[in-house]
Order: structure tokens, then sequence, then C-alpha cells
């Protein structure tokens, strides 16, 4: 962009070379990188034997609102579910790609912003953001593409055994609380709100459980139950969530309240604060930041408190 | 997707899990997939101790017309502007991941013959499709990843020295021709319609450059002028092109003719075949496939048989 644009410039009076010179300005290369952004494909090094890979899709006005959060929590949040793909392997990212779809008319400044946030969370785990794509479009659509490494095995969501322990780390239903609020179009609590546009994975979280002998793991993306669902699926078990153990913070009481809903379903049903779910053989000492939630059993599918479940379980993506 | 879903059920009717595994059926893994779809991400053995990473976004509308390139077509071209992207560097996919955003209203038909036709692109050059997202948008925007590795070291657009030869490999011009027919209402020359809905990328030839000592290499997706402008300007060089060399097949000359436009025109701002655009030594063997140009001097910019050219240059993004 020359810097003789206006504040307000848009994408179509930037156009695309310049746009992406001063966004790859944001994003530092790590020494992992050998070639980074501006040639036809970057070229990482290496060292672990294997790469752990994923990618998600973000569409503007069904996984975010541009009134509703700000340019900089959607790059936060955009790399944020990427990196906690890999955090569910018991992985560690080290490098991104990001393609942006935009209208025409999206200010300059939005896309800066989001590659700022991008970048600040990516710089989180020590990733860089080694290449991207940048087009036109209707409405803005986010692509992200991260690699890393496991240092221990990776961990599936196939290895549960009846016997192990269900465990949770991170904030769980805090977004969702937000999101609820964000529908009714209020503004506060505010933790909520900051919740749901910019998610906290525990990052750490994911390489420990693996160090610490956990037997499966996933993301809570969809929603606690969904996913559980899906790990009780692909483990061929039984899950039965305890709600006793689960933890109801403050502000979600205050939601539920307001807005008639039980505080247990923002935490069962959330699925935007990117939390972990594991299972662990019992006894087995968990590592920081895990609690026991629940227990795995011979059989199929998810209870909580050993019903069946009547409330909403989670997202549906179409 | 139950088997009972109608032939022309829709994305909203099959619901993304369903359709998730279906479309997975499609994608057979290779050796190297430790871990493929299906987890929070997928496992890639890496034995050369390095990996090739680039992405890219299509949109509907914009990079393809439904009506004009059947979804296998554009599931083709999905893969092969990829594909291309590490054909550039010197190297050789080894793995995909697909995101797909689209109208609820897609038929599922369209889905599986896309993602048939990625399949079947990737595996020309024996790759497997690890991974993806599926999500619901107001129009089809498909975002794909390559990773890849090199045997010889990565070929960048900054190695060209005064002196080199240029030199092409692969069908140029074709594509533009096709979209020429195609934007005037027509379905032929069909050699050329079809160039531009399925792209040949010569697969071999970027490796084969590589290993013979080419010293940069672009491949060919803004235009000809417009992709040797990018590797003057990351070399340091200036680069004539000769049109003397430029093989014009004789169907562009049939376009050119109905369409009052200079053939000459279609291969210099063509950039939908995917061909590649390298640089050699003076007197180095070139490898098959590969036909002298141009050649490289001390300078800036690009020329065409000496003279500045005042023709469409290449694809403007914004």
């Amino acid at each position: 962009m020359p810097p003789t644009l206006p504040p307000d410039a848009t994408l179509g009076d930037a156009g695309e070379f310049g746009l992406i010179s001063r966004l790859t300005e944001l994003f530092p290369q790590g020494e992992q990188v050998l070639v980074g952004p501006g040639d036809d494909a970057a070229v990482i090094r290496v060292k672990t034997g294997h790469v752990v890979v994923s990618t998600d899709l973000m569409v503007e006005g069904r996984h975010f609102r541009r009134d509703w959060a700000s340019a900089e929590d959607v790059g936060h949040r955009a790399a944020a579910q990427n990196l906690s793909d890999l955090n569910a392997m018991g992985g560690r990212a080290h490098s991104l790609t990001v393609g942006l779809a935009a209208p025409t008319d999206l200010p300059v400044r939005w896309a800066l912003d989001f590659a700022a946030g991008f970048a600040a969370e990516c710089d989180l785990v020590g990733a860089s953001v080694v290449g991207g794509d940048l087009t036109a479009a209707d409405q803005v659509v986010v692509a992200v593409t991260v690699l890393g490494a496991c240092t221990s095995p990776p961990l599936l969501r196939s290895g549960a055994s009846p016997g192990d322990v269900l465990a949770l780390a991170g904030r769980q239903g805090w977004a969702a609380g937000g999101l609820a609020v964000l529908g009714r179009g209020f503004r506060s609590p505010r933790v909520l709100v900051e919740a749901y546009a910019r998610p906290h994975p525990p990052y750490d979280a994911g390489p420990a459980a693996a160090d610490a002998g956990a037997t499966a793991m996933v993301d809570v993306s969809d929603g606690l139950l969904a996913d559980a669902g899906h790990l009780a699926e692909a483990s061929g078990v039984a899950i039965d969530v305890h709600t006793a153990a689960l933890e109801i913070p403050e502000p979600l009481h205050a939601v539920a309240a307001a807005t008639g809903a039980d505080p247990v379903s923002f935490v069962l049903g959330g699925g935007d604060d990117h939390a972990l779910l594991a299972t662990f053989p019992d006894g087995v000492a968990l590592p920081a930041g895990w609690t026991v939630i629940g227990a795995v059993s011979a059989g199929s599918g998810v209870t909580v408190d050993g019903a069946a479940y009547e409330g909403e379980t989670g997202w549906r993506h179409f």
C-alpha cells in the first residue's frame, strides 16, 4: 500500500501486492523458516521426522461478526482455533498459512488489524506465519492451515478405554455465555463477551497431557458433549459427564438468571473456548490445569450424570 | 449422507458429518500418512528434513463459474494450482488439505464430484488429501494447502543472473483462449475451453529444472509477463521475452481471428495453464519439455522483443 493511501482506504484501493507486503511485515519468521512468504511456497525445517497438520475455515456472519468482535479479535480467534487443533494432538505449532477472501470494500485497516491479532496469537506458541493468499469475495472468509509437531506420540480421539477418567483443561462455557449476551444485544458481563471475542486455549495442557500418559484427546470446538461424543465414538466407549465437577464461573450464573437458562447448559453446549477434553488411565496424576469431570465405561454414547441430556449439545455446521 | 438421500440432496439435507465421511472415502491415504482425516489433525511422516508449503483460495464467480466448469473440473483445477506452486519450487507434493465453504443449497453431488476431481489430480503426483473442513457460506470458496518436498535445493524467484536464458515448460495461453471463448458465450474450440476448465501443469518439469541447475523459477498463475515481472523483481534483473520463440497453438489463431485479438496476447497475458517459467545458465542443456523463450540481462522490468508491452499483462486480484 503506498504510504499516501488515506486511513479509510479499502482493499480495492490498495491492490493485492502492496497490501501483501504490508501484511508480511507483521509476520516475524522463526529460525525453522528456511524460505518465508513471497515465493511460490515456503520451506520449513522439520527435525522431528513428522508434521502434524490441520485446517479450518471461518466465515463472516457464521463464525464471527465484524460488529461483535474487533479485527484483532477475529485474528486471534482464527489462529487460536487452529493452534487448538494441534494442542488436541498433544502437539505444538511451528508454522501457519492464512488465506483471506474479502470484499473489495473491506478497510485495509481491518486486514492489518486482523493480521496483527493473528500474529500475536501465533507468537504465544512461537509459531510463524509462513504464507498466505488474498483474494476478493462477497463475504470475509478466513482459511488457516497449521503445521506443527509432537514430542510424545500424537494423541488421537480413539484411545480411550473403559475405566479411564475424563478430564477437562481450560475455560469452558465462557464464550457460549458471551455469545448469548451478544445475541440479546448486550455487551456485559464484559469478561464473557471478551471470552467469546478472543479465546484463551490452554496451549500447555495438550503436550502436558500427552507427556503424562493421556489415552485420548479432542479439543472442544463443537461443544463439550458433542466433542465428548466424537471421542466416545472414535474410541468405542461410553462417557458420562459429572456436572458437579464442572466449574460454573460466577458471570455465567448471572447470564443464566437473566436469560432463564440453566448455567450448566453453557458449559455442556459451548464450543468457542477451545478447551481440551482428554481421557487418562484411572490413578494417573493429572498435569497442572486438568480436572476430572467424568468417567469412561464400556458401551457407547454420552450421558450427563448418568442420564440422557435434553439440552443443546453443540454446533450444527449446516 | 444416509443412503436414502435423494440424488438432488443438498449439503443442508446431508449435514456435515455424514458428508465428511462420504468425502473422506474418496481420498486414499499414502504410506507417508501416519494419521489421516477424522481426528483433530493429520500426521505425516517427513523423511527429508523439510516441508514445502503453499496455500491458495478459489472463489466462485471470480476464479471459477459453476456453469463454465463441472464440479470435477473445479476439483482438478483447485488441486492443480496448488500442486503447481510446489512444482515451481522444484518440489513435489505429498499431502494436501482442502476447505470447502459452500451455500447450504449446494448439491451434495457437486461436492462429491469436486472431491473426486481433486483426488484424481492429486493422484497424478502421488499426493494424499489428509484433512479438510466444511462449512456454510454465501458462495463457494475452496481453500487448499499443499505440503511437499524437494530433492534438489528449493528454486526461488530470486536466483536469476544477467546472461541466463529464460525458459518455459507446459502449455501457455490455452486457458486464456478458452476463457475468451466462454466469455463470449461460446463453447469451442473445445480444446481451449477444456484447457481452461482443467489445466495440465507440467508436474515433471519443476523437479527436472531444479535437478538440471535452473537458477530461478516461478509458476505462471498471474500471467506470463506478470510472473516474469515477479521473477525479474525478486532477482534484480531485466527480462526480455522473445515472441518468435513462443508456440501459438492453432486454435488460438482461430480465437484471435474471431475476437480481433493478437494471438500472442493470450500467451503473454494468460495465467490459468500453470506453466513454469525458469532461468538457466546459458549453455545448460534444458530438460525435456523446456524451451528457451527469452533472456536475462542487467537492469529491471520485463520487455517483449526489446520493447515495452502495451497489452494486458495479467490478473488483478482486487
